[in-house]
C-alpha cells in the first residue's frame, strides 16, 4: 500500500487520504474483505495525526466503501453493501454481455424519479387536449384571444429597442434583470396602489417562475402551503414538487373565507398562503377588502408569508356596486414583507414574452435571486427589452385600456347568455375583471360530461376539477370569456347550456 | 352536528364529511377533547357505509386533527399536537399584541427552506466580485468578451425577424420550442456528428436549465451523480439542491480518467454522470476517443445516463497533433438513449439570449416538456426568433468560423505568455478548444492567495477551489483567455505569474 500524501497541498491531509484510499478499492486493488490498517498504525506509518487516519476512514464508511467489525478491524465492504435503498434493485444488475445498442434501451420507467413518476400529467394532458382540438369556440385556454395581442404596437417597440446602439449585442442582464426595466415596473406598480423601488421588483421569466423561486427559497418537505380549495393548477404541482402540504381553504362567492383563516394557520401552521385574491383563476372572484385586512392580519400573527397571484389585476371592469372600486392588491396594504406579490406580461400582452415580475422585500429578491443563478440566469434580454419600450411613455397603459373595454363587453355579452340559456340550478360568478366565469353545476352533474357532449359541436372549456385541490370535485366549469371571438361567445355557451341540458336530463 | 352531505355531487361523501368535519374542527366549533361520535353510529345517522366515516376520520388523522385512544374513541387533538416538526418552533408562536406593522418583520432566517440556507452563496459572490471589481484584465468571466459579440448581426436578424408579418404579436410557443427552430438545431448538430431529429430535441432557456429538468425527472433525494472532479459549479449546486450525492471522478490531462470508471459505478451505482468531455470548464481537457467509448460503455452496461454539458464543442482550434480531430461528442457515438446532449448560443453569440437545447431520447425531452410547464412554459418568443434567423442559411456558421480564428490566436498568445513568464513547477493544459487554460500551482500555494495579489493590480481570474466537487482543493487557477483583450492578455498573464512568484517566495 503505497501513499503519495502531500504535506505542502492545500487539500487536507484526511481528504487526500481518503481520495487514495478510494481509488485504490474502486479499482479494486484493495478488494472485498481486505483488511484496512489499525488507524494508530497507519497513521504512525505516514507520520500523520491520528485524527488524520480517523477523518479518512470515518468519510469511505460514510461512502459505503468500508466498515469496522468491533474487535476484527476495518475492512472493505462487498459491492452489495453499498448503500442503495434508495434505487430501485432492477438498474444495478449490470448486463453481463455486450449489449446491442439499437436493442437495449434505458429502463426509462424506473430511471425517472419519483417525483416526476408521481408527476400529475393529467392535467397538462385535458388542457392540451381542449387547445388543440378541432376547436371552434375555445372557452378553455388561459391565454388571449391571438386577436388580442396588439401585432403593431410589439412590432414597433420591438424594431425601436433592436434597432438602439444601446441595446448592440443584446448584453447579459443582471439577475434580477436590467436596473432601467425594474424601476419602470415599480413605477406601473405604484398605478395598482404599491409603492416600491427598484431594490423591491426582480424580472422574472414569466410568473410562474416566482413561484418555483420561492418554493425553492422557503418550503421545507411537510411545510405547509395554504391555498384556495380551487386554484391555479401549475401551483399547486409546483407546491407538490417540493413535497409540501397543500391545505385548501373553503371559498365562497367573495374569495377565501378569511374567518376560518386563523383556525387553519392554528392547526396547519403554514409556511406559505398561496393566493389570487383580485380576479381569481379559477372562480373570478375577488377579495373585499375588509377580508384582505384579515389575510394580512392572520399571515402577519402566525408570522406565515403570503404569495399574491395578481395576473390579472390590470384588467378591472369596475362599475358594478360592490365591485366599484379597484381592487388594491394585498402587496398595497402592507409593508413588512409579509406579501410576495407576482405578475406578468402574459394576460395583458402575450405569454410568448416569458416575462413577469415579482416584488418582495430586498431579503427576498437576493434569495432568489442567488437560487435563480443556477436556473435560468435572468429574463431574455430581448424579452425585456421589448418589456421596457412597452412600458415607456405610457403605451401599455393605452393597450389595456382598450383590451378592458373589449373584455367588459365580452363578459357582459357571457353573463346574458348565461341568463338566457342557463338551465335552472346552474349558477355562476359574475367577475369585476380578468379572464374567468366560473359555473356551479347542478347536483350529480359532472363536468367532464358536459364537455365531452360540447367537443362534439367544436366548444371547449375547462373542467372545474383540474383547479382542485384535491383534484376530486369535478361539479364546475371555468369559462375564459375572453378567449373566443366575441362574436361567438353567445352562441358557445348556448351549445354549453344545452349539453348541461341533456346531461342533467340523463342523470 | 350539523351536516349537509350532498349524495348526487360528484365529490365522493367521505371528502364531504371529512371537509365538514375539518371545518368545524378549525373554526372551533369543535373544541380540543371534542369526542367525535364513533364510526358506526354517525354511519347509521347519516345513512351512510361505515367505511366512508372510517375515510374521513382517516383523512383527518393524517392531518393531525384527530386521534383515537383505544377503548375511548376519537378525539378532537389540541392545537400544540398538530404535526409541526419540521418547522422551526420560534415561528408558531403567534404574536399576542398588535404587531406595529413597521417594526416587526418576518423573521427570515427560520423562513428560508433548509435547503437556500445550506445553498453555497460563496462561489458566486466570489465568481460576482470578480466580475464586478475595478477590473482592467478580465480572466474570470465565463462569457465572451461584449467586443466579439456579433452586433451587427444580431441587430439585423432581430429586425428581419420582427418586421416578418408571421412573427406578427409573438405568439405562444410550444413548450418544446418552434418546430422550425428545432428543425434547424437537429440540422445543425449533424454538422458535429450528431444524427437527430426534430423529436430529439428541445429548445430551453439555456443550457443550465437543462440540466435543471434532468434533475427533477431522474434524480431521487440521495441517488449518486458522478462528475469530473473539478466541474461547472453551477451544475454541483443544482445536484446538491436534490440531495444528491456527488462523486467526484479523478481527472487528468485527458479529462476524466475513464478506466477508473467501471469501479466507480460498481460501488456508487450512480443515477447519472454529468460530463463535459470537450474542452471542459475549468480544465480544458478533451476527452479521447477511446476514453469516450469506454465511458458510453460502462454507462450502458450500468444503466446509467450520461449528462454531455456541450457548451464549447462550436469553438474547436484544431491542428495539434494529438488534437488533430474535431471531437465527436458523446452523442454522436450512441443511440441507445443513454446520452443527454446540452448545447448553448451564449458561449458562441452572447447569454443574453438565454437559448441553450438538449438533444435527447423522446421519452426524456417529452418527460422533461410536462415537467417544464410549471417552470417558464417556454424560452422567449423573440429569442428563439433571433436564434432561429441565425442558423438560417449559415451565418452562425461564418460568425462561428470568425471567432474561432480569433480565440485560437488568443489561446497561443496565452500559452505564450505562460512559457515565458510562468515560475518554475507551474503547469497548464493547452486546450484544443474553449476559453479555459487550467494552472496547477506548485506546491502550498493557494489560488485565492494569489487572487488577492492580482486584484489589486485590476487582473482577475477564477479561483480552482470553486469549480472542486469538494470545494476544497485550491491549488488551481482557472483562466478564460478569450475574455481579456487580445492586446491585454500578455500583460494580465505576467501580472498572475509575478503573483505567484510572490506567493511562491512569500509561503
Amino acid at each position: 500500500m503505497q501513499f503519495t500524501l502531500n504535506r505542502r497541498s492545500t487539500v487536507p491531509m484526511y481528504r487526500q487520504l481518503a481520495a487514495e484510499l478510494r481509488e485504490q478499492i474502486v479499482s479494486g486493488a484493495m478488494a472485498e474483505g481486505y483488511r484496512l490498517p489499525p488507524e494508530r498504525e497507519l497513521a504512525s506509518r505516514l507520520e500523520v495525526n491520528r485524527t488524520t487516519v480517523l477523518q479518512a476512514y470515518q468519510q469511505l464508511k460514510d461512502e459505503g466503501l468500508i466498515a469496522s467489525k468491533v474487535g476484527k478491524g476495518t475492512f472493505v465492504l462487498p459491492l452489495q453493501h453499498t448503500e442503495t435503498a434508495r434505487i430501485p434493485v432492477v438498474r444495478h444488475k449490470p448486463i453481463d454481455e455486450e449489449p446491442k445498442p439499437s436493442v437495449v434501451r434505458p429502463p426509462w420507467s424506473v430511471l425517472f424519479s419519483d417525483y416526476s413518476n408521481r408527476f400529475t400529467y393529467h392535467d397538462i394532458a385535458s388542457a392540451e387536449r381542449a387547445q388543440r382540438g378541432d376547436t371552434i369556440i375555445d372557452f378553455a385556454t388561459g391565454s388571449p384571444n391571438p386577436a388580442d395581442i396588439p401585432d403593431d404596437l410589439l412590432r414597433s417597440v420591438s424594431i425601436e429597442a433592436f434597432e438602439s446602439r444601446e441595446f448592440d449585442g443584446q448584453p447579459e442582464s443582471p439577475i434580477e434583470g436590467f436596473d432601467e426595466l425594474r424601476a419602470l415596473l415599480a413605477e406601473h406598480m405604484s398605478t395598482r396602489g404599491v409603492q416600491c423601488d427598484v431594490r423591491n421588483v426582480m424580472v422574472l421569466s414569466g410568473s410562474e417562475q416566482g413561484i418555483d423561486l420561492i418554493v425553492r427559497a422557503f418550503v421545507n418537505p411537510g411545510d405547509c402551503v395554504l391555498v384556495e380549495q380551487s386554484t391555479f393548477f401549475p401551483a399547486l404541482q409546483t407546491f407538490r414538487s417540493a413535497d409540501a402540504r397543500i391545505i385548501g381553504v373553503p371559498v365562497d362567492e367573495h374569495g377565501m373565507r378569511t374567518d376560518l383563516l386563523e383556525g387553519y394557520c392554528a392547526r396547519f401552521r403554514p409556511k406559505l398562503i398561496y393566493t389570487v385574491p383580485t380576479f381569481q383563476n379559477p372562480t373570478g372572484t375577488t377579495l373585499p377588502p375588509e377580508r384582505r385586512s384579515e389575510l394580512i392580519d392572520v399571515a402577519r400573527r402566525y408570522q406565515c408569508l403570503i404569495v399574491e397571484d395578481d395576473a390579472y389585476g390590470d384588467l378591472w371592469y369596475g362599475g358594478k356596486s360592490s365591485d366599484s372600486h379597484r381592487p388594491i392588491p394585498l402587496k398595497g396594504m402592507e409593508n413588512a414583507g409579509y406579501v410576495m406579490y407576482l405578475s406578468t406580461f402574459s394576460k395583458t400582452v402575450t405569454s410568448g414574452l416569458r416575462t413577469g415580475w415579482i416584488v418582495a422585500d430586498p431579503h427576498v429578491i437576493n434569495r432568489l435571486a442567488a437560487l435563480r443563478r443556477m436556473v435560468d440566469q435572468h429574463t431574455s434580454t430581448s424579452s425585456q427589452r421589448i418589456c421596457l419600450e412597452l412600458l415607456k411613455e405610457g403605451r401599455i397603459a393605452e393597450h389595456i385600456q382598450t383590451l378592458t373595454d373589449s373584455y367588459r363587453r365580452r363578459r357582459d355579452t357571457a353573463i346574458a347568455a348565461l341568463q338566457r340559456f342557463a338551465p335552472d340550478g346552474v349558477r355562476w360568478t359574475v367577475p369585476a375583471g380578468g379572464y374567468y366565469i366560473w359555473l356551479s353545476l347542478t347536483e350529480g352533474v359532472r363536468s367532464l360530461d358536459v364537455l365531452e357532449s360540447c367537443r362534439s359541436q367544436g366548444v371547449t372549456f375547462m373542467p372545474g376539477s383540474v383547479f382542485d385541490v384535491d383534484e376530486m370535485d369535478d361539479s364546475h366549469i371555468r369559462l375564459n370569456f375572453v378567449r373566443p371571438d366575441a362574436a361567438d361567445i353567445t352562441d358557445g355557451i348556448r351549445v354549453i347550456c344545452e349539453a348541461l341540458e341533456r346531461v342533467i336530463q340523463a342523470s
